[in-house]
Formats: structure tokens, sequence, C-alpha cells
């Protein structure tokens, strides 16, 4: 094979990319999705590697016989709306190379060896991010799982059904665990670490802790014209003030990182006073118990700003993901393996941080050069994408 | 004929319903409009009316021949996301009922009449209200009509195309207009004038000044995990203090009201941080100066307010529409034939005050025991809904 990680890419470009903005939208499952999917189970074949998609919907590319305690290596193919080229698919493509080189190199594996793609990294489409991984660890409850509705209403049981998977058979997976002796997962830098440092590729040491809550805003609906601003239980600017409560609260906390990236007034007409606002908080910070006290004080000064607008606010939890540190022994011996590398926290959630609950977990950063992720701009070059697939493979060879 | 205009609101009643909240969903040429249009055209052939629709998508149903300086009466058929289901409907089922009235009554009429539905009042789908009446009367050019687009990026020219009415014949319609010797729209009232009076009908005065605003705030699209909050130019985080600031500065000014019902942050991504916002403004006031000042004062402030959180915002009207006075005279014949009936300024926008410009209008106003229109929580009493028919039907008849 003659591939490079930055040639394979570069099959994929137009997959899922809107020509305008030249950001990605490849949710779980969607046409995109599946395009990437079956791209996936193409280049696996192509080098001999035996495909399985297991009962969660994570896809398994087998060098060998599969059996438990296998070196695994890969990353997700999903995109969050309008994000990068790289976040994802940089690690599944430097996988499929890293084989090569291998191979190149005479390795036999000594013990089972996989690449695996995992779905539903960034929780775009059903809202519950690492959904691949938490199912199989069993963090995430199946029944929950598929009644978790898309933006349209399609249920996540409809969408894996769709897509040929049985969603009955979703859950956590003895099985798929004891088949992983240790997940390294390779995946872009999102933000400026490396480029601070001038070096190409990174130790994950920990993922920041992080979670998902929707906060609803309810008021009264009414027509925009009729009403006078004295009669109005206007949920829209209620929510606004939160938005900006959510920002001043953590920007007052060291380290606390809150956002909020969707905001929903319904019923969404121009000349609508809405009756209701979802919004949804993304709030992080290294100690839990931070990012805890955090949400606490957004959902109660929430609830008081909602009441002087005449509107209540309720906030739901959707996803929680404690601080995880990686296993200390394996990033030992990662740090041997690709010596001089800097070793760095990951604001960002993978499911290398979900495995690391379960089975020993490292991760390797590779240097974005604009520092910025979840957007077109997010960026590797092409060198250092064509060698990251070599550190991989003296990571891979060394672990083997 | 033994309908009513309860009966005939009746039969439409599940046509673009949300079983969920009980509001309508009846966007301009969707399925669900079509099929008010469809009932339309049956309940005026079932009177024996002669349909036809003009080059702008107005559906004309005439009683005897088509001429001008006709008496014409009616309404729309679409509605807001979430709207109630008599804003549009009730005119028009009590046009219908009005003439089985006068036939009952005997009365033949001595010049043209007809029964009008206008497309596209709410500007729920392609964003300009009162598109129809605005077309015919030339206030809205055709090119820039076709190239309207909704929110699937559906062009208007396509939507009509679709419809089967030739998109390249839209435009100001003299012969249209020449048929409109007086219009007269019956409407549900949209705020609490009636209720407060104790009156169930009201003739209208005036329509208040409105006009909608684009406002797109621009920022820098980021990861939510890895992006810490001081290296943030998040456009949420600005536009929602944009939306404060509508709402403060509205308070500020007597009779002013500004709405932001509409709020769409740019990808929309629950972990990513937005690269843009954009929001809706909806201000209306008597005084069209002080609407044009209001917006201005919105803008600078917009721009001041954006700019303290690294990013740039900027405003683009989407329509107009002055302080609109109906026809004095045509007034004073509604105040004689509806005696006791209170006279009510109007808040809110209607075709009846785009035609005003180029034909005598009139409107008569319908007791709403809520006060609350655009929300399924707009009602109609039956017997008020019944016996508007009977009203309309009084002051078609001394006008005919």
């Amino acid at each position: 094979m003659n591939d490079t990680v930055s040639g394979l890419l570069d099959a994929i470009e137009p997959v899922g990319r809107d020509p305008r903005s030249g950001g990605y939208r490849r949710p779980v499952l969607s046409t995109a999705e599946l395009d990437l999917r079956s791209w996936f189970v193409q280049e696996a074949e192509k080098r001999g590697l035996g495909v399985e998609t297991d009962r969660n919907g994570v896809i398994w590319a087998w060098w060998g016989e599969p059996g438990d305690g296998a070196l695994v290596t890969g990353s997700h193919l999903d995109s969050v709306p309008g994000g990068g080229a790289f976040d994802g698919p940089l690690g599944v493509a430097a996988a499929l190379v890293a084989v090569d080189r291998l191979r190149e190199r005479g390795v036999q594996p000594a013990r089972p060896f996989a690449v695996a793609v995992f779905p539903e990294e960034e929780g775009s489409r059903f809202g519950v991010a690492c959904l691949g991984s938490r199912l199989m660890t069993g963090a995430l409850d199946p029944d929950k799982a598929r009644s978790l509705t898309d933006a349209d209403g399609t249920t996540l049981a409809d969408a894996y059904a769709k897509a040929g998977i049985d969603p009955h058979r979703l859950g956590r997976d003895d099985a798929a665990l004891a088949r992983i002796g240790q997940f390294v997962e390779l995946h872009v830098e999102q933000g400026k670490g490396l480029i601070d440092l001038g070096r190409p590729v990174a130790i994950g040491s920990s993922i920041l802790g992080h979670g998902r809550w929707k906060l609803t805003v309810t008021g009264i609906g009414n027509h925009a014209g009729t009403t006078a601003m004295r009669d109005r239980a206007d949920p829209v600017v209620a929510a606004a003030e939160i938005v900006g409560l959510v920002a001043a609260l953590a920007r007052a906390e060291d380290d606390a990182r809150a956002t909020v990236g969707r905001f929903e007034p319904v019923p969404g007409g121009t000349n609508v006073i809405a009756s209701r606002v979802d919004l949804w908080l993304d709030v992080r910070h290294p100690d839990d118990a931070v990012t805890r006290g955090l949400v606490d004080r957004i959902g109660a000064e929430a609830a008081g700003c909602a009441q002087r607008h005449g509107c209540k606010a309720a906030v739901v939890e959707e996803s929680w993901s404690p601080t995880v540190g990686f296993d200390p022994a394996l990033g030992r011996r990662l740090a041997d393996l690709v010596p001089g590398a800097p070793v760095l926290a990951s604001g960002a959630g993978h499911d290398a941080g979900i495995l690391a609950a379960a089975v020993p977990s490292a991760m390797l950063f590779v240097r974005n050069p604009t520092g910025i992720s979840h957007s077109p701009e997010e960026h590797v070059e092409r060198s250092d994408a064509d060698d990251s697939a070599d550190v991989l493979a003296d990571v891979l060879e060394g672990l083997l």
C-alpha cells in the first residue's frame, strides 16, 4: 500500500461538506456518515482486515483472528454540524496507514489487533456524546439510548434499525470489552498546546470533566404586534439574559468553560412572542465538584432570572462525564515510544476517555495550526497528518 | 346552506395541527395550506361562486360576473408556526357564510362581488408578511419576491411553480386592483380591546407601522471544551445581550413593541461555540419616525455590544410597512352598519392595511376571549364566530 493519511482524507473530502462554508455535517447514520462507514469497510477489506459491526454499532477491523486482550486503535467518523475535516477521520485514517507501516516493517502481531470506529462520538444527532463507548461500557442505559430522538423526531432505535443494526441488542458488551487489552486513540488537537510548544504530537494525560444540560425557559406565547411590552412573559428575553449569566459565572471560575451553542425559541416565528426556549449548556472543569457547583449556580440564577420575566426555567442533565485520567502505566510506555512528546490534558471528550473506565486507554494528539476545532478552520498540515501514522505505528509496534 | 362559521372551521380543524401543542403550522403553499385552499375552492363552488387564481396567487370566488369596482371581502389561510385556528380562516369562513346569509335575505348584488384569499399573509415561510397584497399593489418587487427563500432553501419562484402558479407573472396587478371597489377584511382580534369593552365586534381604525429586520452577529466558531472563556468571540453571548438591549430600548419608548422570536446560532451544535447568530427583529410603533429611530438605535447599540465581545453585528431590513389609517368614509359607513361597535387600532399587520394604499379598505375585529394570538391559546367563542357572519352580511348588504 502506498496510501498516506492525507491521501485517504482527500478521498473523503467532499462527503458531507457544505460547499459554501467548507464545514462538515456528518451526523451518525446520516447518508454522509454511512458513506464514510462504507469507505472505512472498503479500506479495511483492501488491507485484508476482517470487518464486523458489534451490537452497539462499533465497526471492528481485525488483523488476523479476533480475540481477547487485543491492541485496539481507532476513532470516529461522525462530525458536529459545521465541523472540520480531521476531528475523528484523522485517527481512523492514521490507524489504517499504521497497519500498512507495520506490515512494511515486517511486524507480525503477537496478539489480536484491531482498528475500531465508534458511532455518535459528537452526540450531534442524538444529544449524547461518545454514545457507542458509553453503551459498550454500560455508562448509558440502553432503554434511554433507544428512546433518544434527533431534531426530526426520529428515535435512535429507528435510526439503528434503518441502518441494519438491531436496536434491541444495544447495551453493555462484556465480550467486546474483554477483547480490548489496550486502546489508543489518535486525534487532532483541539487547542493550541502543540503550536505553543512547537511540537507535532502530544500524549494525552486526562480529559476534562464535562456534561450537557438542557435548560427550558417557559413563558407565554403571543402576537408580536398586539402585545404591549409590559404585558409580556417573553422566554427569549429571559433565556438571553440567562446566556449572559452562564458566561459570567464561567468566567468567574478559573479553568471553567460554559457554552450555549444551541438556542431554540419555540415556535420560532419572527412575528411571534415565543412560548418556550430550549437551550443547551456544555459545562467543563478539571474538578468535577466545581463543574457540578457551577451548573447548580446556573440553575438557581436561571430560575430567579426567569421569574423576574414572568417565566419559568428548568434544567435537565443530558449527559455527564467525570474528569478521566488515562492509564499511567500505558502513558509511560507511550512516553518511551514517542520520545520528547509533551503531555497534554484534553478539554474535549473522546471515546478513549469513556473506555478508560473499563480498559487501559491512551491518546495521541496531532498539531492543529489554527488551534480551532468544531469549525471549518480546524486544520492539520499534510506532513503532520502523514507523519502521525508513523508515530502511531511506533506506538503500536512497541505495544504489540 | 345551513353552514355556520364554527361548523366550517370544525371541518378544517385537523389541517396542519400539531396534536401535542394544539398549534397550527400552515405555511403558504405547504401541504396544509394547499389543503385549505382546496377546501375554500370546494366551499366556494358549492355556493356556485366562480373561482379563479390570479397571477400573484390570490384566489377569487365571484358571485356572478367578475368586474371592476367590486365589493370584496376575505382574509388568508396561512398561519405562523404554532398559530391559532382563527387568525385568517375566521375571515374566510365568515365571508362564505355571509354569502349564504345575503342569499337568504334575497339580496341580489347590484355590482360585482367576490371573496378573496391572500397568500403568505404571515410571512412565516418566505419572510415577507402580506406578500400577496404587496405584490398586487406593487409594494414588493417581483424579482425580489421570486428570489426569497424558505428555511429549506426553496425559492418562492420554485414554490409557486410547484403549486402551478407561473412565477414569471408575479407583480403589480392593475386589473386586479381595478376590480376592488372596496375591501372589507374580518379578522380575530389579537389583543384585549373587545374583552375590556365587553363588545363582540369592533371596526378597525388603523394598523401600527411595523417592519422586520435581520440582525446577524458574527464571531469565531470553536470547540466548547478546548477554548478558554477569555479566548472566545462567542456570537451567542453577544446576540443574547443584544436581545436584552432590544427589549430595554422598546420598553423605554411609549407604545413601542420590539420582539425577537427567531434566534438561530450557526452551526447550532451543543459542544460548538457558534460562528454566527441570525436573529430577527419585529419592531412596531404608531409613529413611523419612532419605529425607524428605534431600529437605528438598536443597530448602533448592537454594533457596540458585538464589538465588546470581539464580534460584528449588521442589520438588514426585510420588510417595512408604515402606519396605515383605513378609509375614513368607509369607516363611517361601517359605524352606521354595525351600531355601537367600538373603533380599535390594530397592532398586527393585515392585507387590508396593504390594500388601503390603493383601494378603500376596512376591517372588522371579532372578540378573542384570551386576548392571545399567534398561539394555540387564541380563541373565539362559537356564538361570536357564528354571529360574525351576520355582522359581516349586514356590512356587505349595506355597501352593495
